[in-house]
């Protein structure tokens, strides 16, 4: 329990990273949204390994099937079930790991909670997981889209410390794709890229952080007080492998401000809207979007797993040394983009759906 | 919609600032816990207005009655509602609010959302709403230190740019509790409350960072994969007024790290227990605590409401001026702290509860 | 847990049937409805004990008081809490109940469950939990008549084999509330009042049936496959005290009939719409309304409290005899009308709202 | 949305009747269950068609796959993802569907909800939907059994009004299994095929009713007052494709006995346990089971699908004639004994779980 996440874009996530297949099942999805398996696929093909010389080479070409809810093209309003089969597990690779907690991974915490686990690969707390949500993301995102126009970019915003300078207010999705390292900062992209394969090769990881932006998000999105717009995007973003903290707006570093430093002017546009002069607040006040963009960041520890060596103990308490061996991502940013991305199309459009109702979002 | 919090330990807040009352029903509290109004009126103390110089003067006495659940001063295990009554309302003092949109309250989003709102005061989303959560959270606490000896202990870290210094392993409720700022470094709390107060005198606000840890949390909490630990945390932090950012364990500063200084390291304890050297996690893997202190942060920005004047529109669309009347929070660290205290201990409790049902905690 | 009813139109009920207060928290209900207190009694005093002869003679006044929500005399979108106070209670009366389980009576269950209970009178399973369903149920239903003139209206089918004749298509609130017994047919409700009287001075107690039928009810309601309306409504008429059975359209005499017999012919309507010439669905087909009158039934057994001498056990397993004294309805069906009606209501204001949100209903 | 059941064990099911796949995520299995394929298989064999000369004679294999959620024959207390692919669509045979609507079945409701309908056979509205109940159910039964040795045995009890005579206390699945009608009271079996054969042969169909017995269900499951156990029942029974009614224990019967008749007494069994000497109440009392056996009856419509021609009108409002042709099954009972079981297991194993938590049921 615990696998579900929305309350009227619901979805249900399921799969190990190895044996059978990963997937999701969305409920609640509007009638009559067309979708194919192919537009599907592009944003799995973001997030999937083996994609560029600074991911895990390991090739999976996770290729998804709609399993249900969709007809000739087009969603039935019924639920849509998506999988993507796992590829045949090596379990020579595997051995260590059914006896030896990896430092910072979840095998311990799941032998304790569960008393049993799939041994394979990280299971369930695999960033496998993750397939189910990207592909929901994708119609989320296509809904949002086709409402509102909403535009949803996410990218590489630091790894480790290497800043970039990218204007959330302009950054284009080619520009994000243009790199490996999805930083639309050409300069600071190629200083990424070079840490990344230095870190790699030494055996480590490192660590950064996601930005992602909304952009034309209508106003009156977000049902306070607890699934405020921002406390439903932090749970989406926290619940994301690796994730160790979360902001929006001005975030940890608003609070270096003053009141009147940090607070949002209102203006009448040449509309008669209402607007901010600046958008410190992240595009939402009180939990509800005020129409102005909403940007959120996710900072994404190093990975866990290491070709270095490390001390740790195995189930039955011995003291031992692991050091990694296989295939790994030396850094998750390039890939976690996509998966920030998902999280807030699906908060976005949940809150959408909360607010017009399943059926009667394009009437 | 949205008024709910959790799964199995479920509270639903009511209530705006001013008319009527503000409280909390708990659904799904195991029964036979002894509980009293004047241990609930203890921590709902620790949030009301008017307890210091650096909190606004406004009086308000915040006396809580439980409606329900309790019978002979212990749980039913039904519902406990628990009710606090607002004050009566001064509407001369918000007759400027009923159309002036204050720069970054909620006053223009919740117009968008409703097309109506209670203007005599922030309604809905005043802080005052969070009384509710604090008396649920007073019970949740009670729970977990009956059933592990769990303590949960937040204090203000940062205010603006001060910084402190505090050792969450060892930190305790007196230290806490030993100033009004509610931070436990002696030296840094008086810089802190110097700045509230110059701040204050200058009519501007500031924010801070809050710190909360709680100890002796068995393994196995947490569900993941959306419900993990800290996801539910990063939702429940992020719902409180005001918030901005959270983090767990090494948070954002844990991305300038590599893996092989990030990851902490197992070893067994002399219990035989598995343990780890360092707690860079926070207290959880793949969402499932690790019977480490799990130790979160919660930005919260400056203050909205300011005596200095702001450019500003009505509902109508003209461009006025607003400085803010009335008594006001120069910095709510100080009563935000038993607020984050509260959504650990429900989020806490709420995951016990899933791991063991209801009913049968104690048998 | 298990005191919330609804996804979108959701309630919360609390409160034992002595001490301190019975209530609701509407948490979804649409802003802008016009809703007064006074509104809410109606329905109350259609539900309140001491209403007429043939109720338990206990006077309680059952006054209501809203604590939020409401502002000005509408609705603002927040959570509305309503409460009612018990009045004092007469633990003399209820000695006995402390320690001997009435036949019948959820006394022995609620032990077996939570190792404690309010024994002064029948705590959270007595019908006095209803108040906060049919409070809500009365904004429910002014939301239903609001939107698309929906009517909904409930009556006393049969009490015991006295079986009534009422057209459901046409049956009006004015009918219903004729005679003390509610229900529309004039003989028949002689019949059931003499009957009640007779048996209520034997010290013994009847049921019957309830129907309730929703006209005007649009096309498009309900969320296939486990929300199907029927569904919803099943669950909530089977969860008020003392219901023993839920049928919709034909019901259980629907299973005599063939298919051919059975099944509603379509036809085109003088405005083009789709219609069909019986109505043995009862008003939904696949769990989705079809535009037809939803007539529902649920069945009430005898009411459990009887003065005659029962045998039964106390909680330590001793055998005793009981005889109730006090006051106690001889039979629960004219109060059990608004009751279900109020469960009608809240299933169809919650899949209109699933429809189409809760912000835009009438937009 | 509204396909998702359950609170702690929550399944959502997925599918359409053609196309793809039908089937189930079960989430919040405990871990360490055993379970096969091939046990899943046994309770799909017994709800497929084909399976005997009174069911349609469409041969469906129905062959499920677990896809996620078991490792080395173990639950993993992760998602379960169950599938079974659909045979190949023959779409010539469906072809008048598309514009068509079938009386008493879902095509005009779901045109009118969703605009738009699978309607190669019957979508999701199909019986085919529960294919992914009775494989959670076979898993529920599983954990039940093994947890308290508790029993669910459904029956054919009445088919249109051929009633058998069924001991709930002591009836065996192997009584049930002896005939192909699932009705273990050998002469009135004998009569209800011989009434199915000769409806079938009139191109009519028939409906009945199922009843279903669950025993050594432990004291103290249900969650008042939303959640009683009865209330779960009965929205888990009328959820089921064809449901017209739901009755627990004495039912609308009980509605013509006077309390005193109807009142369970209790006493002191020889273990000094407190039993009833009747079973009036059905196995709940205040919605929390008492310990006895919950016996539940379900009413199911005449099929709607004949042979025979009915008058209804095309989605352009042209009046028309409709002779189903294809393979249909004149009777749904037999293949409904398996989905009512499916639908008690489900709710007791969810309510087992609210009880004992997710993760220490066994220990």
């Amino acid at each position: 329990m615990g696998n579900t996440f929305g309350h009227l874009f619901r979805i249900t996530t399921f799969g190990e990273s190895h044996g059978g297949a990963v997937g999701v099942v969305i409920d609640g999805c509007p009638p009559q949204i067309e979708i194919t398996p192919e537009e599907i696929q592009v944003e799995l093909d973001r997030r999937r390994p083996g994609q560029s010389k600074i991911t895990t080479p390991r090739k999976e070409a996770d290729r998804c099937e709609i399993l249900s809810g969709v007809f000739q093209g087009k969603t039935l309003g019924t639920p849509i079930s998506i999988m993507v089969r796992n590829k045949d597990t090596r379990p020579q690779d595997y051995s260590e790991m059914a006896t030896t907690y990896r430092p910072s991974h979840a095998d311990a915490t799941y032998d304790s909670k569960y008393g049993f686990r799939n041994y394979q690969g990280g299971g369930r707390s695999s960033a496998r997981e993750t397939i189910g949500r990207v592909a929901a993301g994708a119609i989320a995102k296509k809904i949002l889209q086709q409402y509102a126009g909403v535009e949803i970019i996410g990218y590489v915003k630091r790894i480790q410390d290497i800043e970039s300078v990218i204007d959330p207010d302009t950054v284009t999705l080619e520009q994000v794709e243009s790199n490996i390292v999805r930083c639309p900062d050409a300069e600071a992209a190629q200083h990424m890229i070079d840490r990344i394969e230095q870190i790699r090769d030494q055996g480590d990881s490192i660590g950064g952080v996601v930005e992602c932006v909304a952009r034309r998000v209508p106003k009156g999105l977000g049902s306070p007080v607890f699934d405020k717009l921002e406390a439903d995007l932090a749970k989406g973003v926290m619940s994301l492998p690796a994730s160790k903290g979360f902001e929006l707006g001005s975030g940890f570093a608003g609070t270096l401000l003053t009141g009147s430093q940090h607070n949002d002017e209102y203006y009448t546009d040449e509309t008669g809207n209402w607007r901010t002069r600046t958008n410190r607040s992240g595009g939402t006040q009180g939990g509800i979007t005020n129409g102005e963009n909403i940007i959120i960041r996710a900072a994404f520890k190093p990975t866990a797993t290491i070709r270095k060596a490390q001390n740790t103990v195995t189930n039955d308490g011995t003291a031992t040394v692991l050091a990694a061996r296989g295939r790994h991502d030396p850094c998750v940013l390039p890939r976690a983009v996509p998966m920030v991305e998902a999280m807030m199309a699906l908060v976005l459009c949940d809150h959408l759906l909360r607010h017009h109702g399943q059926c009667r979002l394009f009437s």
